[in-house]
């Protein structure tokens, strides 16, 4: 589980500083599972030079944090041909409790950005919509719990409210320790923008979410859970 | 259910040209339901003069549409004293599936501005990141699944997909029939605007998908189901 | 210069406390100059209700601040009847620089709003990219002289520069004071969004500068020059 | 003058196809100014490689088009060392009418990006405003006078306005016809996006004037000039 990239291409392919590459190294046939969070084409250039040396290599993103970890419970979103997934999922099932074939490969990493595309808009909607209700009186554990059984409903409502003293297990409630910090939310919705750039899609909802999180993360939030962008709307309340 | 505030008003109140008001013929301690979705201030206006006429009113705004008042599974967002709720309750209670007390005099309203915000954000911010992922090949069905049991979950992946074929029960695999007009979700998140205004709150993502809206319908789209939204994304690729 | 519609609704009309009302007072043919900034629709209320009793009203929204009041070089932007317009624009040529006749009652506030939609556009929009270019290690001053004579060229570049030490004569270079108080802006880019909400326009760019100008209020912001906005970019990096 | 850093940096530098790199032909001393507009950190690298080869680079993205070159009225904004500096605007002041030393290397691209990112915000801003107006029933001429008087005043209103009919010589009454293509607004909105991300900055009125373009764009707009984005707006209203 590398951070970028260019630290996975350096790690599977070589470098120009002596780097072998480990798809020199290793046997034929070795599955190669691949957990970081990247940009798609790298994945899929990692894969392709995989293929060629009659190896297997799966782009296998994951989510859940350290606490999905212990529990065994992450989610695998993984990219590669049906009998990589295949291997891939015979190990991945016991380290969680989702293990999706995105697709082929690349499309873990896509499906992964989508996703989290996603996950930033739905959090800064939840901390936007609770926030407003705050300003006009409402209380907030009331709102959530209607909000949560109406059509406003989402994941952080479900599991993750960002609003403290609502739901006593999440971050919100526990001085936002992470959790999921701030900067890889950032992270994320920077693969967002970077693949819409690719394929020139108009993406301005993640967009907005990226600059806000960028805002919030500048001032010292970055290492604090994402889901206390709610402090970005509300302590602006002075 | 009347359109605006100012036809609550009108009704309720009596108007320049002659017309009465409702509280003005009623009887003592008659019950009021208004189930208009307008803005919080109408209704508590209307609540205050109730009141003062020894009448109960609730502002009780409604979601579900017609095919939830078929299937008396409506949600009702109630605002009011609690011995009025407790009345309205009785009644409403027969007619839809949820109940909910969100406060005092316009928190019905209010509550269900914030439910609608958040509505019309989780529904551009789906067609934004399902497109993205078709965009980069992607199957929609695929990425829905995923992102249905992730942290990108929300109602609309849940219940009302936009992306044709996949969700039959979906408007967006009935040519968009609504459902919920595009023209309401616009009213609904400029009433999310208006209380903004009136707090100073700052609403980007809100305004934004309400922007969205405004090209879409202004297009021809306003009386499709509001998921169409989900074209403005797709049909830019020509 | 009354703070908003309301309040000139009050003046000019009388109210239900007792208060008459300007329009019932003043002699046949008096020409009624208002220069508060509000909402177009109290405007044409006004004047339609002062044609029916044979005054001559505009509207002239002004702009230019103390300074330009103590200089006569403010602007003023009219609304009303070519005779109306006439007679104004012979008393209002002394104080101001320029005097615009916008088109007819409530004309001279819409184009005061779409001007200072443009103006937070702008002054955002300025703020931003002078903030991404030191962020590159650019020198402001250079990158303001290029974009000043480039196709970035706007009104702040030319004589509002929101950068500190660009500029001696801005109020960036004093402390941020006003100016053109934030909150002003704030108010201004208000009624933006009303007006758009009206006929349902899109709006996007100017939503956004105005939440952004939201969030920069709550904060603390709000009695600073409308430039300090440059510090919400800036300080975000700690 | 190409396309993207990844055909600049094969050019300079060589690829692995056999291509040499111009850095490796050319004799001691040679100047290479590289017109591109692309990313800094490629103008960068090809800078620091050429200086290892004591060559003298500078990166000199250019503004104005055809028109600006068959009129010797270009703008070059340039990066590089003084003395690279001097030599090259010996010969660059014949060819154009402003040339800045916007720094070190890769300084000329950054200072373009940033006034780029000015621009995509004012035209979009321009739009928007002139479009509000209209909908309210202005006249677009005397509302594009009125403001370039005033504090939108702006490069669009002063040179290139949108509306069709408002000035003759823009692109906007002689069928959009370029000018500057909307493609390329998008490709250098695209390179201010990239930037931010590098440096975690906040951008959000720059993306979102980004995505309007690859909306714009994808309908078939992309080869028109991109001041026809006032249509984007405008024909919204069918």
């Amino acid at each position: 589980m590398l951070p970028a990239g260019a630290h996975v291409r350096a790690v599977y392919l070589g470098d120009l500083h002596g780097g072998v590459g480990l798809l020199n190294i290793v046997q034929d046939n070795t599955l190669l599972i691949d957990c970081s969070t990247i940009d798609p084409d790298s994945a899929r250039l990692v894969a392709n030079e995989a293929q060629n040396k009659r190896l297997l290599f799966v782009d296998s993103p994951v989510s859940g944090g350290v606490a999905g970890a212990k529990a065994a419970t992450l989610t695998f979103i993984v990219g590669g041909s049906d009998e990589a997934f295949s291997k891939a999922n015979a190990i991945l099932r016991y380290m969680g409790k989702n293990v999706f074939h995105a697709g082929k490969a690349g499309d873990g990493q896509m499906a992964k950005i989508c996703n989290n595309l996603m996950l930033g808009i739905l959090m800064s909607g939840t901390c936007e919509a609770l926030n407003l209700g705050i300003d006009h009186g409402l209380d907030p554990k009331v709102l959530s719990n209607i909000m949560l059984q109406s059509s406003g409903r989402n994941w952080a409502l479900e599991l993750y409210n960002p609003c403290p003293g609502v739901m006593d297990s999440a971050p919100a409630s526990n001085q936002y320790n992470p959790g999921f910090m701030s900067k890889l939310m950032l992270k994320d919705l920077g693969l967002g923008l970077d693949a819409a750039l690719q394929t020139n899609s108009s993406v301005p909802m993640g967009s907005l979410a990226r600059n806000l999180y960028a805002f919030h993360n500048a001032s010292g939030h970055a290492e604090l859970d994402f889901s206390s962008l709610f402090e970005f709307y509300k302590n602006q309340k002075g």
